[in-house]
Parts: structure tokens; C-alpha cells; sequence
């Protein structure tokens, strides 16, 4: 089977299986994991931050954000199709009582004009924005890398609001655009992303920060339920995965793009831009998702759907080569 | 003075305050205050609902409506700009641990088109819309009375869907259209007015719904702290206000009409185009409000600001013509 | 009809009628109300603190104090029957999310030593109490006012947290012990009492506290829909109540008293002891309290239940000396 | 070094390594996971539940059910040192805005009158009582187990009312009185057990329940922030312990016998009867808890407190005879 469905699928490699199984461990709810506190310590120095947090999930890590930066009543500017809006249950209303005021995002870019606006307006009626969240890359809008100068931008329209990177697929973002992670995150108050994505690793993701940031989010995250004790036998493998993942990345690219010109074959260039696909994340608008789909899994290949009208095709290390080829055949024929 | 800040301010009448000195009360604790309990009876009649319930104030109309219709995480629809959204201090997000998701309404009527969009939106993602919220007359727009076919049409796309009307000036809507206050609410599951606005009464609204929707809304309201004693001595200024001054409002609705072409004569038509003023509150653009509205407290006269960028003036039973004419000769010359 | 279910039946007098009808409003949302202003100061002055909101119940000045003193999560003690944890629907649970820890309180009187223990463990476990709620008088106990050596020894006990002081009936507290009520609230950091029990008024209660306090408990109150407009015209009954119907209470409770002894006649000391009743309020054990009440009521006499196997009954301004003679009559014939 | 501090420190086996190495996993949230699916499957049948559900941690376990089975305001029954009440930072009011109600729990055992009570008084407030907690072992009190009596009395006492098993070391409980996990668990509606504490697993607690709670358990997982994708890693190491690692908890309690034997022989046995010490955790009151912790350090022996002016050991897997021994000469010299 060609599961194109999600990077999440990806299953761990034989090396994170041995880093696992040889994991050295403690007890992380006294700070005794040495394999978790490495991972921590790779992380915050790879996306330049004070100090980070290992958490079972990226909606976690967000939901973690979330409740660190805000108090009931909040206001919270996001993309009205990030994950943090659309794909956490409504997490963030439920756990921090926050109202998220979404600002268009079709292309994955925030609205710059949109977001200064909305600033402007709730600054008017005395409820300042609390945090803005971007997503990078964005997933419903093909994988798109957040542009540096929007980045900027935005924390310059908001020097007291916090900003929380959604980096689920920071690395993804990183491996496109050469732009380096801490390059990114500078611009950023708190950022998380996940190794078991395109990463391949099994479980986890990380929150960055600043140490006081932190040491607030360790509480909110045993509120959620989220401290896992010899949590290092999953950090492990996220560290092998953050180690020596990244730079394949590349490759996932690489069989997107191409998964992109087969579609745009198939159904031209104003249903997909080829050249718009910039990592692993192939989405585009079909009459039929339903049928598109099920032509696919006879042929054994999985894809997903995003959004009603749209198809969704992730690359990940669990697909090659042959596994596109064999697609880019469904897809010449699809309907 | 002339208050045009808004009708909020209207004082009671020697009716009112004789009704209220007379008024014959009883403990609604124990639902034995009669004076309430004929108010109830009459709102729910007007607006063709079986129950109807006292409460303090709009905010909590709305805000017991959402608690009773609602649990955490459930998805509203809602117009940017409305009251429930933007001056309720986030209300929603935290008595209900709810998420708004804003649609357009930049000229009081919601975008149709979006609400099916994000109807269909939630729908996939598995959180289908549990309330819509519509708001007549719409505020920031300038007072605009919903039109019965759009809100047909909102009925019809949301059969599922609890519809709540905040009608705090649904009475304003009503002698502006001739359409019953009851032929707007059938179209609705909840309906609240506010008897403090322009219908001159000192506090309180009337939330409106089945007889199982007021039993549980009782309930939300004593969470809320809303539960008055013998709320008999307001219930009487509010009868007096629901009986005897809903046609007034019609003067209030032509004044406004006549500061509206004050308004086009001096800043031009597509500032303001005097025709799009059906109801008492008139909102404009202007480069600097606070100039305006400096220029216009020098003549004694009080305007407000409904967002960044915009004046407001609202017409009200407390300005007679006099005021009008002397509030248009401060308009010929503001900056 | 003789109503001894509650102080909060009774109805305004003339001279209440007299001053809503005559008062001077204003829209207390822009803080132009001098009633409102007038019965906050007069208010403030009373329980010697810098400022005080008026809010449309006794459960809306409770829920806005913990809303205003209190994060989500944190640790409340309270008295196991006072009307903050058992008669407010557990407001404080939905509305600002916190743990209300119950200490005993069966004599009115808080457990000293349960107090300690629970801060001692609430600290151990990295959670500091942030709220401690006293009741005076306190009512399931039987309208027990609260002992002065008490509320410093719980002052004491507890330096960093906010001691908030529940006196519905404080008033009937002060008239009974000669202690003035600024002497009772000098030991707390908020405090609220109600105008519409046996003071007389219609409706409403003040909260009382620093000005910071109050300025952030005004916002708490607009979330909680209890931001009223013209709330002048019970803010004059307000303020007759605070001036001129605090001494009357003497009489309310020599009428309890004559009350208890009857019962104490009809059902022996041990079931009630007179001069346990010191204020308005005269609770006992009976076997079967609705046969005693349904009696009782045969008689045209009303009383109520406080818990289960508990009677109630409270004296106040509308039941006179021949009211109480012909409900002593009642009870010696009581099952 | 002798870790007593709390049997969460076991360490993973070679074989739940190597169990970890070669785990098959898939994407949890698409179902696909067969070791998570296996390790749910064969918790329910320990349980006699229809269904399980794998979770990040206990607390998190306990947080779902309660997300689960309540709604905003609801009276939640807890012994007065559950985990639920003092271990999980008031997540039960942040998470779910319940009102946890406590009672006396001393010996473990929930005060089965008092449970009564409480339940009638919240029935006679209109809030009858919507899940009961129970802790079986009760850590504070020493690992009691609960009585088969105490929980049929429980479970008649509430019909109505959800039973909820913070069961986290319902294995102890198993093993030391021979009562298998389903012959309790059938007297309550949702249980939950730790494989990470005594039974030595790395990571992660089951949730059992019916079919229509865990689906509902599902989202709520989700929405903390609790769903895993290839979790599979780490419900191979908990298949292990399931499977394998219960009857060695027999060990354990011997141990922990022979422990109390040394603390009883030091300080007598009004500070700690051996007898009452049934599985692996041995709780007694010291004087200067932080003396005696100091003195055991010196002697490489970790132990904690749990309460203040309380010292607690716990054995486990990673602690043997040996250990035990040095253990019990260091005790026989503490201050
Ligand atoms: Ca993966
Ligand atoms: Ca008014
Ligand atoms: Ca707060
Ligand atoms: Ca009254
Ligand atoms: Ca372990
Ligand atoms: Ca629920």
C-alpha cells in the first residue's frame, strides 16, 4: 500500500528501534530522564530558544502554548485553517477559554492586513490581542513555508502579544527554504513541532521557549495529563529522528513536486501549480474527493481529504520512489 | 446635553416610575413575583415564543442563551462585528468554553455564502455548528434590520442548528419594516430584547424560547448570578416600555434619517448614504473620530465610536428635534 | 399569609416605592449613575473599604469576587454549607473554575484547625490556598454571626491569601453583636452584602473591597451579564435600606428568639437551644420536616427546609409580633 | 542507590525493550495501531470492560474519564486524598469545571456514611451527585486495597451516579487480596490502571469502560491533547507488563512488609502496625519527615513525603532484598 494519507504515518526506523531499546531512562516527572533532557536540550538549540518540553502530541504542545500564554476571555489571532482552529476539537475554547478570531489564510500566508486590522479592533474595545499563531509550514494550503518578511512583519504589528509557532513541520519548512529553524523561531515567543511526522519517529513533539516559558508549561502540561515518566525510551527515537532526519526531508520534496505535475497533468495547471508545491504536501480542489479516492485504493494507494472539495497527498519516508510512480499511473487515469 | 451616545442612555418616564413606585411584587425565586411574570408572558406573546425569562441586561440574554443551547467546544456562527462577539468581553469563550467563528457582516447582513462555507467546514471536521447567532437590528452597521428571507434562508441552511436572534433592538426593526416581531422570531429557537434601549425602560431584557428552553435557562441564569428578588418594581418599567413605547420608536428612526443627511451633506454620499439609515443608529467613516466627536462636546453634544474609524449617533426617545437641529448645525461645521 | 421561608421575600416599603420613583439616573455602564454612585460610597464607608460595586443578586457579588480574586485550578475553603459551595448551582466550579475545598462548619463556625491542616496540605502540594470564604451570619447553621477572634485567627492564618467575606447578612451580624460592620471587614479583602434580605430592598447587593479590586471586579461583573443601566432606581430602594432599615433588624431577631422558644417548648432544648438564636434565623432538626411545614402551612404559616431533616424558618421586616403569635400557636401543635 | 521514592521509577525490562524494538505499530489515529489495539483489547478482558482505551499517563486517564462522564458544575465524590483531588493540580476543575466534593478517606477507605450524606444533600440542592471516585490501592493511606463490601454498598448507594476506579494500582490490589481486576471492576462504570508504576513499563495507563464510553473517552483524548500516533512502541512494553509482570508484585508487598516490620520496631507500633501494610507502599507519621529523609539519603536510600508530617516508602521491581536490607539497618539508626 501507498499510504498517502498523513506524514504521520511513518513508521520508526531500525536505528530509532535500537535507540529505544537502549534507551537510558528515569523518571522525567523529577527531571531524571537524561534521554528526554538531551532531547529538550537539541531542541531549544536547534530552533534557538532557553529550554524546551517533550509532549505526546502536537496538539498538545499547542494546547500547552495555549494555556501558558492566556487567561479565560483571551483573544487569540490565528489562520482560519490552522490545526490549532480547525483539527484540535475545539481544544483551545475548551482548555484555555480563549476566543480565536480567525484571519484568512487561503494561500497560507496570514493576512497582514487582516491581522493589523483585527489588532486594531480589539485594542479599540479594550481586549488587546493575547497571542497571534502562525503555522509553518501550512498544512492546509499545501505545505507552504511561512515567508521571513511576513514573520517579521507580524511580530513588528505585535511587539506585547506572544507569538506560538504551530512548526508541526518546522523542519519540512526549513529543508525547502534553507532558512534555519532558529532563523525562524527568533521571531517567535514559543514554537513546537513534531518528530512523528516526515521526521519518522513514533510519538512526540516539542515546545520551545524561554525558561521561564517553560518551567509554566511543564505545570499546564501535568494538567493535561501529558508527563510521561521514562519518557526517554520515545526521546530517544525523536532524537534520532531529529539528528538525522532533516536532511531527507529533501526527498519527500522532491516526490511531492512531482505528484504535483501528475495532477496538474491530469487536471491542469489553475486546479495545481506545480511549482506552488513547496514540501510535502500535495492539496488541491476536485469535484469529486470521494471518487478520486476510491479510484486510488484500487489501485493500493491511500489518500485523504482536507477539506470538503479538497484532496490531500502527504510524502513522508515510508513512500518512494517506485510507490510515486506507481501513483502518478492512478492518477493519469483518475476521474 | 444631547446624548447621542447611545439608547442605552434613555431615562424612564413618569409612567415608569410610576408603575415602578405601584408595582405589585412577590419573591421570582420562587417564580411568585407577578409583575415579572405578566412581562414574561407579554414578550414571549410579541415574539410568538412559550416561555420568556426577566434577566439584568442584554449581555446576560445572550450569554444565558449561549450557556443553555451550548457545551464546551461547540462551534457558533456568528456576524464579526455582533454584540455577542465583540462587546461581551469574551464572554462566550468563558461562561460557555465556546468557539465563534466570525462571519462577514460589514452591512449588518450575514454572508449566506460564508455560513454555508464554514456550515460545511465543521461539518467535515466532525463539529458541526450548534448555534447561529444573528443580531437585529445589527449595530455596528448602522442599526439594519435583518431581511426576513435571509433569515429564511439561515433557517433553512441550519435545520440542526440552534438560531439565536439577539434582538436587542428588534423592536426598533420592527415598526422600520412592519414585519411582527414574531413573524422574525418563528424563523428562530431563541430571541432576546432589550427593554433598557429605545424603548426608554431603566434595566433589563427578555430572553425568549420553548418552555424547556426558558426552564433551563432559569437554571443558567442563577449560575450567572442573574436571579433577581422581587424583580417586579423593573418588570413594571418594562411593561410600560414593551406596551407603550414601541410606535415612538418611529421618531427616533426619522431623527436619525435627518443627522444621516446632515451627515451625506457635509462628508458626501459615499460616506453615507442617508437611505441605508432605517432604524436610530447612525455609524459613518471619518478620518479622526475623536476630532468629530471633540468638534460636536462643544456644542454639547455626545457621539460615540463603534470601531477604529467610525462615528456613532444614535437617536433616542431623550433628543427631540430641537437637539437634532442643534446636532446638525454642529455637523455643518465639524472638521 | 405569615412567610418565614426566607428574609429575601420581603417587599420594598412606601419609602423604597417613594425614592425609585423620584430618583436621580444616569447609565451606570458609563459610570454616570449617582445613585448607584451615591449607595457604592455610602456602601464602602460602611465596611471601611476604599470602593463597591452593586450587582443585581447576592450570588452575582460571590461569583464576581472568586472570578476576580482567582485563576482557574485554584484552591478555594469554604465553610461545607455556606452559599458559595451548596446554593449558588456551583457557580464558582463554572464560572472561574476552581476547587472549593469545604472545611466544617456545622455551628456556623469555620474549623479553625481544619482551616490550618488544609493549607498546610494544599501548600505541600505546591497549590497555596488562594481563597478563603467566611459566611456571617452564617445561614444553614442557624444565622450564627461570626466570631471577631475567629476572623483574625483566620486573618493570620492565612497573610497571602484573599479572605472573602459572604455577609448577605452582615448587617443582621453587626445589629446583633454591637460589632460595626467595618469592624468585621477590616480583617477580609472583599466583602459583600445584600439589600433585598431583611433590609427590605427589592433587589440587588454590594461588594466591597480596594479599588483595584473593584475596578477589576467591574469587568467580572460585565462578563457575567450583571452590568446594569439606569440602576439607580434600585440603587434608591438600596440606599433606604443601608440608612434607615438596619436597626429594625433587633426586631426581626427577638422575633426568632420568640420562635425558638417555642420550638424548644414543642420539641425539648436538645433539639433547639434559644440562645443559640441570635440573629434572624431559626434552624432545627425535625424527623419530618415536610409534615411540620404542610402543618404549618394548614395554619397559613410558610417555612422551609435547609437541608434534608431540617426545618427553617426566618423572621423579617413583613411578619409582625401577631404574625409570630399565630405561628407559635401552630407550632405547639406541630407533629 | 535505593530508590523508594515511588514505584513510577521502574525502569523498562530487557524484554519490554526488546518487546519496544520490535513492536508492529500504525497510526493510532486512524485505528491502525495492532499493538495499542491488542494492549486495549486485553486490559478490557482484565477488566471485564467492552472496551480501553491507551492513554499518555494516570492522570491523564483519570482527566478523560472525568471529561467523560460530566459536564460543567457537576458534584464529583472523591476521597479527601485522592490522586484525583490533590494529585493532578485541580485539573478536574480546569478541565471539566467540576466540583469535586470530598470525604474522609484516613485509612483508605471511603467513609461510606459520610458518601450517604453527601449524596442526599446534593439531591436535596437539586445537584445530585454525577460520579463517584474511588481509589483502589488508596496511595496516602498505604496502599490500602478497597473492600469488595465498601464498593457494593457504594455501587447501591449511587444507581444513578457514575463509579469511576482510579485504579493505577489496581494490580496490587489484585494480587494482595487474590480479587481479580474484574471482579471489582464490575461494581464501577469506568476504571483505569497504571502500567508504568509497579508493573515496570516506560510510559502510559488504560482507561476500561463500555463501548460507548471509550468512544466518547476517544475525543476527549484528543482534545487534552492525549492521542499518540505509533503508540504501539510503547503499548508493547505495556503488553509485557500486563502480561508478565503482575505476580512479582507479590515481591514487592513482601518487601514492603518487611519494611514497616523495621519502621515498627523503631519507632512502635502506634506509629505503623506492620498488618495493615497489604501491598507496596508504607506510609507513617514522623515528627521531621525531612530528618529522616536526610538521614536515608546519607545511606543512599531515597524516600518522599506525602503529606506533611508524613514519610512514604514504596517498593518495586527495581528494589531487592539487598536493597531492602540496607534499607532497614539505615531505618534502625533514623532520627
Ligand atoms: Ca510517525
Ligand atoms: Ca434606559
Ligand atoms: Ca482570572
Ligand atoms: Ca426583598
Ligand atoms: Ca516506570
Ligand atoms: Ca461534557
Amino acid at each position: 500500500v501507498v499510504d498517502l494519507r498523513s506524514d504521520t504515518v511513518t513508521k520508526p526506523t531500525i536505528e530509532m528501534r535500537e535507540a529505544m531499546a537502549n534507551a537510558v531512562v528515569g523518571d522525567d516527572r523529577y527531571h531524571e530522564d537524561p534521554t528526554v533532557a538531551e532531547l529538550e536540550a537539541y531542541y531549544a538549540e536547534l530552533v534557538g530558544k532557553e529550554a524546551a518540553l517533550f509532549v505526546p502530541s502536537g496538539t498538545m504542545a499547542n494546547q500547552v502554548a495555549m494555556r501558558t500564554w492566556t487567561s479565560p476571555g483571551d483573544v487569540v489571532l490565528a489562520g482560519a485553517r490552522q490545526h490549532v482552529l480547525q483539527y484540535e476539537r475545539m481544544g483551545s475554547a475548551i482548555n484555555s477559554g480563549v476566543q480565536i478570531v480567525p484571519v484568512r489564510d487561503d494561500r497560507g500566508t496570514l493576512s497582514v492586513r487582516e491581522l493589523e486590522e483585527q489588532r486594531d479592533i480589539f485594542q479599540f474595545l479594550g481586549l488587546p490581542v493575547k497571542v497571534v499563531c502562525v503555522e509553518n509550514t501550512h498544512m492546509p494550503a499545501g505545505g507552504v513555508p511561512i515567508g521571513l518578511e511576513v514573520l517579521k512583519e507580524i511580530r513588528s504589528l505585535f511587539p506585547e502579544a506572544k507569538i506560538h509557532m504551530d512548526g508541526a513541520r518546522l523542519f519540512n519548512a526549513s529543508v525547502a527554504t534553507g532558512i534555519e529553524p532558529s532563523e525562524y523561531a527568533q521571531h517567535v515567543d514559543s514554537v513546537m513541532s513534531c518528530v512523528s511526522k516526515g521526521l519518522g519517529a513514533p510519538v512526540g513533539s516539542l515546545l520551545g521557549g524561554s525558561k521561564e516559558f517553560i518551567e509554566n508549561a511543564w505545570k499546564e502540561r501535568a494538567i493535561l495529563g501529558g508527563q510521561m515518566r521514562q519518557a526517554g525510551v520515545l526521546a530517544a527515537a525523536g532524537l534520532v529522528a531529529l539528528q538525522s532526519m532533516r536532511d531527507r526531508l529533501a526527498e519527500d520534496h522532491r516526490r511531492a513536486r512531482k505528484l504535483a505535475k501528475a495532477i496538474a497533468a491530469r487536471y491542469g495547471l489553475e486546479v495545481l501549480d506545480p511549482d506552488s508545491v513547496q514540501t510535502n504536501i500535495v492539496v488541491f480542489s476536485h469535484p469529486d474527493p470521494e471518487a478520486f479516492l476510491t479510484h486510488l485504493s484500487q489501485a493500493d494507494v491511500l489518500g485523504g481529504s482536507v477539506a470538503p472539495g479538497y484532496v490531500r497527498l502527504v510524502t513522508h519516508k515510508d513512500v518512494d520512489d517506485e510507490m510515486i510512480d506507481r501513483t502518478i499511473v492512478a492518477i493519469s487515469k483518475a476521474p
